[in-house]
């Protein structure tokens, strides 16, 4: 009995692979009419900032586990002492609440990261870009931050006034150098209990407006010797952070040959998706073995080339209309809707093409998903 | 909106492609405890035996399709009559419930079977063997039969006295000569209302005491025109009879190198599980895309050798302690368990290994589905 805090469509395709596992998943949800609670029986809703509504639902669980970060830390501590057994724990998650903590953390390790310093006033932020060859520099707030959310790009000391003004004072802001970057890559670890790792191949995303659109695996053309570095990376920080669950590490390919750390998530993650179709066992079933300390699963690419592409929230009020050109077009397509309500942006499905030629399985899964699109 | 007549593992399996289609699921399940009434929210508990209790669910479909092929043609036809969509329709699911209508059906198609007989009496029997070289022959119930349940081997008059006896004087019994065959193939058609097909490719199944237990896709060292007859048979019945869904047909290789016809089934079945983890598009997603007009996926192996091998119950009350050793000795098993209560020779789960080495495959999958069944 695996119990999932959030509703969204990752706790929606936890489910796809707890019924192959025959594992009963509970879910609290924000409402019933959610991704997740579409099709999870055993759905309470309430509000996981409520400790009494968590708690209660918590201890019906073998284990619990996150369709996302927001709980907060001081919940998940109380429920660990009560002796729920909490997966990722609290002491490894807060390093995917709160930057400062995880810049904080990856730093004592050595692992490589861009420069940073937590600033409180405009004058701080300053003084960062003078060390870092000047502005522009990224400010990121603490916490709450996801899909671009949270993090905002200043060209001058006016532009940091503007930001820390807006960020309430409880919070902190880290300022980060705007790393010169060729591209973004993914990597995403399972780790159990017991320590047993499961390192999926690099893979190189590409965001939009802070949202992921497209995933490419494995990276192309990643040199050989970076691609060990940042799976020896994800596993490094999978283990001196002591996750359980999955480890999705964000980075950047420099332009200068390096990678770097950009962001820490320890749940199943949108680089991920294309392991559904494309890899032996998907990061959702991975997550569910390693929260469960069952062995994992290989996570090996089953095909040459994977690609995923978001579907975003566009004009069209439904989705389903999408599906007769799309699966006429490309009997081999893969589609994932998520049941939600489609709003423009919103993240509400992907699709993920597979073959031996990279060229024409980008172009297969940027046609269907531009197509449900509308665009 | 597809509704779903019945609740067990293979409401449970569509279940998991349809969540990735976006395609809610409403499910008639005669217990809310039931492999797919733990996994599908929207469920009725209700005795399809009950026009009123049918009735009124099916109106709130988009479309009705089966788990079983138990609900009576009168039923199904007054729906229809009520204008609800039936898929398969009534007067092709009638096929495969009905032994004698499909013998007297695909007879008059041509396509290659046993030889058969409608019996009445002992002295029917006998005379019917006298015409097919003597006992033993087959007898079936021509209703209500799955799992071997219905099928009896007669070896003489008497022996057909008994199971004569034993059947309600309401039930039509059918004999047929018993087929000296090679082995037992099966292929599984999808047919969308459009005309479209989609054929997966020939199976070999393996039988004990009438339950599938073991599954090879595609059937090894089949002559490549017996396999395009078998496919060719599957193909002009899906499209003779009007079915809409999938059809099943199960074969018998004789050992004098034809392909005869044994059974109908319409619907995700047993000999189509493979298709999960070893086809591009699983029986379950191209059951609902062709329930539902939506073009068919195709139906091609990713792998060489897909074994899909059933697990029965056996003494262990709980599958979950198998896993720490199967998943350990295998990564890359895939493991399918259907949530229902152990009981001795239920199907309660299968396992899929698929690879280049015919022999390996099969090791694996056997190894896993015994050590799940505690033997």
């Amino acid at each position: 009995m695996v119990g999932v805090v959030g509703a969204g469509q990752l706790a929606r395709m936890m489910q796809q692979a707890a019924i192959g596992l025959g594992v009963p998943l509970r879910l609290l949800a924000e409402a019933r009419d959610s991704s997740a609670g579409h099709v999870i029986t055993d759905t309470t809703v309430g509000d996981y900032t409520d400790y009494d509504t968590l708690s209660t639902w918590a201890k019906g669980n073998t284990v619990v586990t996150f369709d996302h970060e927001h709980v907060s830390t001081a919940h998940l501590e109380s429920l660990v002492a009560d002796g729920v057994i909490v997966r990722p724990a609290p002491g490894a998650l807060v390093h995917a609440q709160d930057k400062v903590v995880m810049r904080a953390r990856l730093s004592s390790l050595g692992v490589p990261g861009p420069r940073h310093a937590v600033v409180e006033a405009a004058d701080g932020v300053a003084a960062f870009a003078s060390t870092v060859g000047g502005f522009p520099v990224v400010l990121k707030t603490a916490r709450g931050g996801y899909d671009g959310k949270g993090v905002f790009v200043v060209d001058d000391e006016a532009g940091a006034v503007g930001v820390l003004a807006s960020t309430p004072d409880a919070v902190a802001v880290l300022a980060e150098e705007k790393v010169g970057f060729r591209r973004e890559l993914a990597v995403l670890v399972a780790r159990a209990p017991s320590g047993q790792l499961a390192a999926y191949p690099v893979v190189e995303s590409v965001q939009r407006q802070g949202i992921c659109v497209e995933v490419t695996a494995p990276a192309p053309d990643l040199d050989p010797d970076l691609a060990v570095e940042a799976q020896g990376i994800a596993m490094r920080v999978a283990a001196e952070l002591g996750v359980t669950g999955l480890l999705a590490v964000e980075l950047f390919e420099t332009t200068d040959g390096r990678v770097l750390v950009n962001e820490l998530a320890m749940r199943p993650h949108n680089t991920g998706h294309w392991s559904i179709d494309g890899a032996v066992t998907s990061q959702f079933e991975n997550h569910l073995r390693a929260v469960l300390d069952l062995p994992l699963g290989d996570p090996t690419p089953r095909v040459r080339w994977s690609v995923m592409v978001n579907i975003l929230g566009g004009d069209a009020p439904t989705l389903y209309d999408g599906f007769p050109h799309v699966q006429a077009r490309d009997p081999q397509i893969r589609v994932h809707l998520y049941g939600k309500q489609v709003e423009p942006g919103r993240k509400v499905g992907h699709v993920t093409a597979y073959g031996d030629n990279l060229a024409e399985v980008r172009e297969r899964a940027r046609h269907a998903a531009a197509w449900f699109e509308g665009t």
